[in-house]
């Protein structure tokens, strides 16, 4: 390694690997952040698939500690929103620069992301972490936005009927989320070990084939099957809403009629708003430690991502070498 | 023709025959109106190929007058809500009788409808039709409540940008009751001639060629093709809304993933209020007469039906005998 390199995961198109890798430049209005907790999402295979046909340094959850840039941010411990906006366009100026249409996504979308020694991002995107909140837990932050995400977009009633599907990764956040907000939530999943998370915190959980199928006016989609989709369809009540977290299969056949019939909104969601993350997990209300799998270092992030991808694992995560 | 047998245009399943019918009996909670004109609508050419699975007397828009009843509606013109609720039910109970899951439908499921010279009507389903509301406007009532039923379920904001696909009649009344409600409108279409009735009411148009395809925050499907459906995900915002306002085929392949990248809301819609609607004819907010095609008497309601499947007719109508 030169003075210039550092280690990083990369996908070339083809393969992952840990090499050498030239180290980010530090850029007007930007820091360099070395990670110290970096997670394993499942966009993260799905990239390694091509998918968004991206290339480069992979990873976008990060609790990292600030190495250069302005001196306020020096050394402070931090998470860092994912994409990459503008500042300047008519998303932005409504706020909404996760939409920002020339936007790079860190790890995603033309931005080398945190699987490395070093990682460059927008002051803007820093969120210092409290001190309460621990490494293993702010790493956490941005799947936990992604969670909080349904709270901008769906008014919670205290008391509503809630289902999430899918206990993955994010189905478990969602659950938690949509509790502590106060809706009475529903988990349906297909790992006992898993809804055994939620069960400890006092949520009701179905395995899948044990569920009643109740329609409900709000039904998460959490497990990014066209199978699982449509099961929420069947599961809204009329005029009900049905948030999809994560992207389906492209052209799948669908059959949309039961949208229509019973007048349910369907709200595609995406990344969230990292300040009620932070709270959340300052407050202890979220409980994320069970969700954590295992840690590998970066060394070893090709074989952490093979275990990420195995079917029933939770949060796996890469830890600076 | 007996005294108890009356004309309707009916589907058996296979073929549309004007035949003599029974005539409906008069049952408690009821009334029996005599439809001066009734509306065929696409819905209409869908249930003779098969959709719903229906058979007996076609149509579900009307108005006309009532026969027999209780003395308050005697001989009152009035039009009718299509959906026939139990007024029990979980849905009944929180007003959303047009979602009842025992509720009938006139003209569309199990019950018959108003292509004859009687049509059987629950006493909680009848308007009546103001004076100065003609019969051949009152007879747009239902579907106008369709397009109204928009203004239910999105908050329309004074000058709010949205887009109208689609030229088909419940088009053509979606983008007049939206740029009435304040949105700055801009319809889309493929006939010259449909879009003229509402470029003659100040509503911007754009033949689908000549349409730059800007993105808006309210988008408004109204073709009911798939092609459509994935247009009007095009031209939809981040996390704007686009109201879906006729069932798709079904299963056919769609990409849903931009529904989800730029947090799009899709809501479904279908029937709706018949207050605003007679409210807007009484007024004369909405232009109704240009939209007519051609009146046919019940006799011919197989030329009729016909008629009204050729491309780039707007609405047949049927009159008594």
């Amino acid at each position: 390694m030169t003075t210039n390199a550092m280690r990083a995961l990369v996908f070339d198109g083809q393969h992952v690997q840990v090499v050498d890798w030239p180290s980010p430049t530090l850029a007007p209005g930007y820091v360099l952040v070395r990670p110290l907790l970096a997670g394993v999402c499942n966009t993260d295979l799905e990239l390694t698939k091509g998918y968004m046909g991206f290339t480069g340094v992979l990873g976008h959850e990060l609790v990292g500690r600030v190495q250069a840039g302005p001196p306020k941010w020096q050394d402070k411990r931090v998470t860092c929103e994912i994409n990459f906006a503008c500042g300047n366009c008519t998303q932005c100026t409504r706020g909404l620069g996760r939409h920002c249409p020339t936007r790079t996504v860190m790890g995603i979308v033309r931005q080398d992301g945190a699987f490395a020694d070093l990682v460059a991002v927008p002051v803007a995107n820093l969120h210092e972490v409290p001190d309460a909140v621990a490494n293993d837990e702010a790493v956490f932050t941005e799947p936990l936005a992604a969670a909080y995400e349904i709270l901008e977009q769906v008014p919670i009633v205290s008391g509503m009927e809630a289902v999430v599907l899918g206990d993955g990764k994010l189905g478990l956040l969602v659950a938690q989320v949509l509790s502590d907000a106060g809706a009475q939530v529903t988990a349906v999943g297909k790992h006992d070990r898993q809804l055994d998370v939620l069960r400890e915190r006092g949520i009701t959980t179905h395995l899948l084939d044990d569920w009643d199928r109740t329609r409900r006016d709000l039904v998460v989609e959490a497990t990014g099957t066209t199978a699982g989709f449509a099961l929420a369809l069947q599961a809204t009540r009329p005029r009900g809403i049905l948030v999809l977290k994560s992207t389906l299969a492209a052209n799948e056949a669908l059959d949309l009629s039961p949208l229509v019939l019973d007048e349910i909104a369907v709200i595609g969601s995406r990344c969230g708003p990292f300040r009620p993350a932070l709270a959340a997990l300052n407050d202890g209300r979220i409980d994320t430690a069970s969700l954590i799998d295992q840690v590998y270092p970066l060394e070893r992030g090709v074989e952490a991502l093979a275990h990420a991808g195995q079917p029933g694992t939770l949060k796996v995560l890469l830890r600076a070498g």
